[in-house]
């Protein structure tokens, strides 16, 4: 019995009614998560999860050619730790999870579960460098840590989640600071090529710089509704974890010296911005490269001529997987073609072949894209470079149109009314002068709801006075509502 | 300053002399863990990690190909959720972590750190499941997992340790049984042809198998000691857990019935085995297919020849690499090559290949297999052709050498006074007949130390009567001493 064509489109509400309703509707409807009965935690179903895989696959490679190797610290953390950082301690204690009996007795100490590892990693680096030769030690980890949000959000904020840390330590912070650029520039690099998301890149404030860190840079987009989100980030920590945690080492010139060291982290909660930067109300959109079926073959017609289209459409299949193109076919003849369009449609897929006995016998077969919905007769003989050369294409475009959004959707404020305004209505990035002065940004952020972003390494314009003191502007900075 | 060349063979203790302190000192000295500052717990060091990636890959490939998908579940268990299963819980609660207080506060109900998910998960497929068309479900999850271990010994017992863990639900007993044995055969092929370690395949008795199981399933190892090692498990849960946790469909015949599950884990335990099945007084010995390193070159000869060697050593490792195989060279001029040829064999590396000026102008290299210690000069025009055959040579030879140490220390006992002469004596397996009674098998636990490892499929041979109280033998069973 075939389900209605239309049915489950009226499950996702529309952006431009409820751009939260739609999140959820989208991530749910499309199967990639499901709320699980622990506070705050979601499931990762494996439509989700094939998503994180490929992020991850992406991410490593590019970790493992600029000489980075994995490995795996504790989950558990002795509360002392967290008292040799200061600042650290304040950033992270309010969140914390703590294991306080195990194997039926009480702990003589507190174990935290993770929150971030850069504490047990300088334990553990402490012991490990000794000598100038022991460095740089280049190292990351993939991991779940726990964070006990209040307001929780599925892939955005969620307690649990999965993410890597890198960890590295060098003898200089020269080598130390070249390293935090290379990895902010390998996140910009796998978010705007592979994802097709555009980011603003940038330093963090002090006020919203990693607790622990001399400098925090970030890579910040543009969500559909004018919300901007933290995509990534890549720590400077200076010495201060070194001297928390006493990790020295004997220099050429003989004298011993603290290391300066990096940390950078990239989490699931790329996959909500995935999500947010390029759906719409038909439900996800998937960049081809992410994309875990680029091409969804989809045969038509008439019962009678059944057996030949789908023999036919078997055969384009096979031609299609061996340019190592991801194409599945759909068959099932309990649902309608019209039905499939939608759903395939709703799963972000980004292509989709129809092919019918007309067509088949003209030489040809339909070719729809996800993300401009346009329509298109290819003939079957150049089915291979067409769907390849698509599939290029509409990563392509898919960047592009997004880059534009982003473009359209940041603005400059000479003033905080001005400023106010922007976000008040029209929401995306605001850049404004800033004085320097942690109290202004506070100012903002109390009267506007928006957040310092970031200070732009290339702002589009050097603004002079700072919109909320009037004073000189140290900086250009993206404002923003965020997630 | 050219380090000694047998300064480290002095760190690792002989074999015959303490296995145990050898097991210690190997892992340790090839880098592979380090201990954390939290009880039981371990670092995975980037080259022992690498050898769990390994296996990772190996292994998801298997699971993907016979259609199985990853997802991620929480790592808190709402401590109600033991309860739903009364053998489980009884199990697990004397090794559960809990976390009684997160963000400040203190929980309404404890959380445990999962020891394994098959609790949330049934909670979950309960959701997931309403029809006889959502089955079967096949998921599999990559994760860490926690168990408050009294005695801990590194990768083997570790009160944090890595694993994965498959866990589906099915229409009929016959279906879960089949996925049941097909993971355990998979099992086997990974364990046998990656790993080139022989297993005892079998079934556990009531005593030992998983905390709710209906049946388990294990593949055992033996260790260079001469205890087992269990490789990896996978059960047949019956309708065990869809009864705690309602799981439950509506049939083709419109009746409502309880799926039945299936679970199915190995854990990074199978780093122990691989180290303890193949290492000997030289350190570690990886069969070619797992070594993150397979060839490494190392030039050798006067200083003056140097840079000629060098240039040569670097075109040799070029054609190599070319055919896929993973070779390293090390031109280090402040190690001597006595002192790499010790270090490359501790650290298991399955070929060595020497580049000095008189084989260069000979028109050969010398090769070194890490397996038998033989060296032979092999001309460089086939030099691709026999690194290949002998990586495969190399393969099947440890393999071979394990099975028959395995096939050696398998004896049989026809009486209880024999069993316990050969595990006080000779260890290794020992095949006994049991009447099936739990009071006989627990005997011979508190006699003579063994556990029951497994209950053979294809018994060598079929024993007529239980060593222990002498009624008519049910089974044969594998008995053995164990990690
Ligand atoms: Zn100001
Ligand atoms: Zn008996």
């Amino acid at each position: 019995m075939p389900k209605s064509d239309k049915s489950f489109v009226k499950e996702i509400t529309p952006q431009s009614e409820d751009f939260s309703r739609w999140y959820i509707d989208v991530i749910r409807r499309a199967d990639l998560m499901d709320y699980a009965p622990v506070r705050g935690c979601i499931v990762f179903k494996p439509d989700g999860y094939a998503l994180w895989e490929a992020c991850q696959q992406e991410l490593d490679r590019r970790f493992k050619e600029t000489g980075h190797r994995n490995a795996y610290f504790p989950l558990f953390i002795p509360e002392s730790f967290f008292q040799k950082e200061k600042e650290h301690v304040e950033g992270f204690n309010p969140e914390l999870p703590w294991v306080t009996e195990a194997g039926g007795e009480k702990l003589e100490e507190r174990l935290a579960v993770r929150p971030t590892s850069e504490t047990i990693i300088g334990h553990m680096y402490a012991q490990w460098i000794q000598s100038y030769r022991d460095l740089p030690v280049l190292i990351n980890q993939w991991a779940n840590v726990v964070r006990w949000e209040k307001r929780t959000l599925p892939f955005l904020r969620t307690s649990e989640f999965l993410w890597q840390e890198g960890h590295t330590a060098h003898a200089t912070a020269e080598e130390a600071i070249a390293e935090t650029e290379q990895m902010l520039n390998i996140y910009t690099d796998f978010v705007e090529n592979f994802l097709a998301i555009p980011v603003f890149k940038g330093q963090k404030t002090p006020l919203e710089k990693f607790a622990g860190a001399v400098s925090t840079y970030s890579i910040e987009a543009l969500m559909k509704d004018g919300k901007a989100l933290q995509a990534a980030t890549s720590h400077y920590l200076g010495q201060n974890f070194a001297k928390g945690f006493e990790i020295q080492f004997l220099d050429k010139d003989n004298e011993r010296k603290y290391v300066h060291t990096t940390s950078w982290g990239i989490s699931t909660r790329i996959l909500g911005a995935l999500i947010m930067v390029h759906g719409d109300d038909r439900g996800l959109a998937l960049p081809p490269k992410i994309a875990p079926t680029q091409v969804m073959i989809i045969p038509i017609g008439p019962q009678k001529e059944r057996e030949r289209v789908v023999t036919h459409a078997k055969d384009l299949l096979k031609r299609i997987s061996k340019r190592n193109i991801r194409v599945q076919m759909d068959a099932n003849e309990d649902t309608s073609p019209g039905w499939k369009f939608n759903e395939y449609e709703m799963r972000g897929i980004p292509i989709r072949l129809e092919v019918g006995p007309r067509d088949m016998d003209a030489g040809q077969v339909v070719l729809v894209r996800r993300d401009t919905g346009d329509k298109q007769a290819i003939a079957i003989d150049k089915l291979e470079e067409t769907v390849e050369q698509l599939l290029t294409d509409i990563q392509q475009n898919m960047y592009r149109k997004a880059k534009q959004f982003a473009e359209e959707n940041s603005r400059i404020a000479a003033s905080f009314t001005e400023l106010d305004d922007i976000i008040q209505n029209q929401r995306g990035f605001v850049l404004a002068g800033w004085c320097g002065d942690n109290v202004c940004e506070l100012t903002i952020k109390e009267k506007t709801g928006a957040t310092s972003r970031n200070i732009p390494f290339e702002p589009p314009t050097h603004l002079q006075t700072c919109v909320v003191c009037g004073s000189e502007a140290k900086h250009s900075v993206w404002y923003a509502k965020s997630y």
